[in-house]
Order: C-alpha cells, then sequence, then structure tokens
C-alpha cells in the first residue's frame, strides 16, 4: 500500500546492554532523521546480543535484502567487541591489522599509551575502508553495503558527516506534522478517507500529552512535496469541518 | 559460549514513526528490564513498519523462536492501528469484535462517546485473551505465546503489572555493575582472563562520560547470584592491583 522509496537500509544495533534494559538506544532515531535527510528510509532495525554466529547470520540476511545495513556497537577495545571479527567471518575476509588504522590510532595516542587494548580495534577484515572519527580516534570501517559504527552515542553522530559520499540515497524523506487538541478516535474516519484516497503517501497518527492535555499528532511523509501539501489541505479540511484546534502546524 | 537462560522473549514494535526517527523507542528498556525481573531474557527486538505482510511474518518466525513475542504499537483507533488485523491473520484467526473488550469500552466512556473509531479497538483476534488497561481503557490482548501491547509508553508500563500471571520466567537475572575511573583499553586484558575463567557468566564493558571525565561500567549478569559474587570479586582483585579508582558498586 505504501509506496517504498527506491533507497532503503537497516539498522542492527549490536549489545547486549540494549536487550537487557540497562541501556536505551538512541543511535537508531541518530542515524534514521541523517538517512531521511539523504534520501534513505529505514525499512527495519533489529537488536541482537554479542554473538557471533548470531551477527554472522543477520549481517548476511539484512544486507541482501536491503541496499545498506549500519551496524552499531562492538568495535571498542574489550572481549565483548566483536563485531569487526564477525564482519570478516560474515563477507569470508581474513580479519587482520588494518595499516592505515594503525597509522591512525598511533598518531592520536602519546607514546606508550597505544597498547594492546587499543591496538584490538586496528583488527578490521581485509581491505575494509575507514570511516573516520573526529572524536576519539578509532575509525570505524565499511566493507561493500555494510557501515560499521561505534556504540557511543556522541561519538557515532560525529562520523555521520563522514559517510555522506559512501551512501547514494534517492530524494530525501519530507515530513510534515499537524498537531491538534484532539482524540484520534474524533478523526479516525476522516483520516482513513485522507489515505485511501493518497496511497502514495504515509499517514501516520499519533496521540500525545502535552501540559496535562491530550492531542494527536498527524505526521505526512512523502519524497514529493506537492503530494504532502496536498494531503495537508485535505486533512485541514476536515479538521476545520470539524472545528478541531489546530496547536501546530 | 554465553549460557542462556532457559526462559527467553523478543519485542517486536511495530511503527513507521520509530522507523522514521520521529520517535525514540522507550519500550523496549521498559519490557526488557521487567522481563528480566521475572526471568525472561530478551534474546532480539526488531522495529518493523506498519505493513501487514511484514506483520505477519514476522511474528510467525518470531513466536517460534522465541518462548514469548511482545509487540507494542498498532492497537488504536486509527488506520494505520493494522497490529490486531495482522495477528488475527498470522493466527488464521477472525478477526472479530470481542465481546468482552467491548463492554470493557462501552463502560469506560460516556454515554455517546463510544464512537466507531473507538470501536475499531475491541476488534481482535477471535478467543483472544485481554489484557486490561488500567490507564486508557483499551485492552491489549493476548494469542498464546504473543501479547499485544499499545505504543504509548505511559499506557504500556501501566499495563504490564497485569501481565504478570500470564508469563511463566525463570530465575530472576540479577546484575551488578562496577563503574570504574579508567579507559576500556586499561582493563581489555584483565577482563578478557576473568570472561575466560566465567563463560557461563556474561560480562559486558561499557564506557561512559559523567561530568566531563571518562569512566567505564562493568556489567555481570547471571541468574546466580553466587557466580555473580564469584565474578565481582575477580574483577576487583585486578581493578586493585592495577590501582584503578572505584566509582561506585
Amino acid at each position: 500500500m505504501i509506496k517504498k522509496t527506491n533507497v532503503n537500509a537497516a539498522i542492527l544495533i549490536i549489545g547486549n546492554e540494549i536487550l537487557s534494559g540497562r541501556t536505551q538506544d538512541t543511535n537508531t532515531s541518530t542515524i534514521a532523521l541523517w538517512l531521511n535527510s539523504i534520501g534513505v528510509k529505514v525499512q527495519e532495525v533489529r537488536v541482537i546480543p554479542d554473538i557471533e554466529d548470531t551477527i554472522i547470520e543477520t549481517v548476511k540476511k539484512l544486507r541482501k535484502s536491503n541496499n545498506y545495513v549500519f551496524t552499531t556497537g562492538g568495535i571498542g577495545p574489550t572481549h565483548d567487541d566483536i563485531t569487526a571479527k564477525s564482519i570478516s567471518k560474515a563477507f569470508s575476509l581474513n580479519y587482520e591489522i588494518h595499516k592505515e588504522a594503525f597509522k591512525i590510532l598511533e598518531a592520536y595516542y602519546k607514546p606508550g599509551e597505544f597498547n594492546e587494548g587499543r591496538q584490538k580495534m586496528v583488527w578490521m577484515p581485509k581491505n575494509a575502508k575507514l570511516i573516520l572519527n573526529p572524536t576519539s580516534g578509532a575509525p570505524g570501517f565499511n566493507v561493500e553495503n555494510v557501515f560499521c559504527l561505534p556504540g557511543v552515542p556522541s561519538i557515532l553522530k560525529s562520523m555521520l558527516g563522514g559517510l555522506k559520499n559512501k551512501i547514494v540515497g534517492g530524494k530525501p524523506i519530507i515530513s510534515h506534522t499537524i498537531s491538534l487538541r484532539t482524540v484520534e478516535s474524533e478523526i479516525a474516519k476522516s483520516l482513513t478517507d485522507v489515505q485511501d484516497k493518497n496511497k502514495d503517501i504515509e499517514i501516520g497518527s499519533y496521540p500525545f500529552f502535552q501540559a496535562g492535555k491530550l492531542g494527536v499528532s498527524i505526521v505526512i511523509r512523502s519524497e514529493d512535496q506537492t503530494r504532502i501539501d496536498s494531503c495537508v489541505s485535505q486533512v485541514l479540511d476536515f479538521i476545520n469541518e470539524k472545528k478541531i484546534e489546530v496547536v501546530n502546524r
């Protein structure tokens, strides 16, 4: 029913700390918003544990059904950081010292500080392309359509800019939000009518609580601004007719 | 390598708003922490769009490989709420008015307010068991090992208590965190040694930034308190030897 944009991606969050509930994932939203802005639609997110076979199997699956796969987590210096080794196996590539990454970290740390633990971070799939890290030195890497980023949100964010030329997106996905002082059931039927008349547009309805009052946000998404504008005016038509207060648009 | 507890679960987040990055999912962490407390380990999380075929296929897959599946989202009154219909199809059950749910909502709303939109929320798979909703009336539901909850975090939270007798867990999963003023590379080798000697225990290492300083949290998880205690003391041994400051334990 919903028309897909041509370029899509999966996000693969690798880490027991997310599955245990200890850590709240925020990388999905960071990556998704950035991808939208360059015309890539996130089709699927998976969170999996630090288990080699699971990582290998999931990466193989996701990279077939998506144009791009972004992994987060598991590229640090400790025993539970097994992403680079797992990706090597997923691509049947040697897991070895990446010379360029070695040089970068050798220069990044003070003499004597580039110890065994840190040296683990330059082990990567053979011939991986580096994703530079302006925050803490240790690069991520990319093999074919799989891009491996760190789990620490601030570091991940700082690395996305460097990816721009490596990702070929479609038209940016535009979204328009209309926030209303109403409840979903009041607008459900009219909104269904608008969706039925505009099957190529993604229309979502999301209740919210704000300052003790209930509201609903209608989110209209498409890569085509004129189609969005048309939907917005169809929504505003029934909103006006029902005399519903518009909080924000 | 890591010993699994006997009872596991998958969480399935249904909603375009998470995939677009517009909304930050917090339900995963809420459900996972609660499940840990009753001895159920989350093995996998997936976020998928509001597409019927995708929901059906994913539910069928996840409920085979997990003891329990918890879905969030898509059970409201609008056109994009298609979880109940999709679950009906996944189980080849009629999608029909649930009499008990109808009575609950008829009593919940003021006369005349139980309109067409709201009535959509009582359409469920035939013979589904209800999950009561103390916050906003509309119940979730359960078919076999699949439990369908709403997407709004505060409502979802309020419904978990009512699930307790429906889920049979193993031993509660206990976790112990030791926070250190150090960097991961300083402890990587010693921590690997502890993990190698305790393959049945899940040991994670997570860098953090706090008050402008770097630190590392070591998280030790198991259902066996004595095994955790033993690992903690092995970790503290090398921490003391290295004269690393313990921030919290």
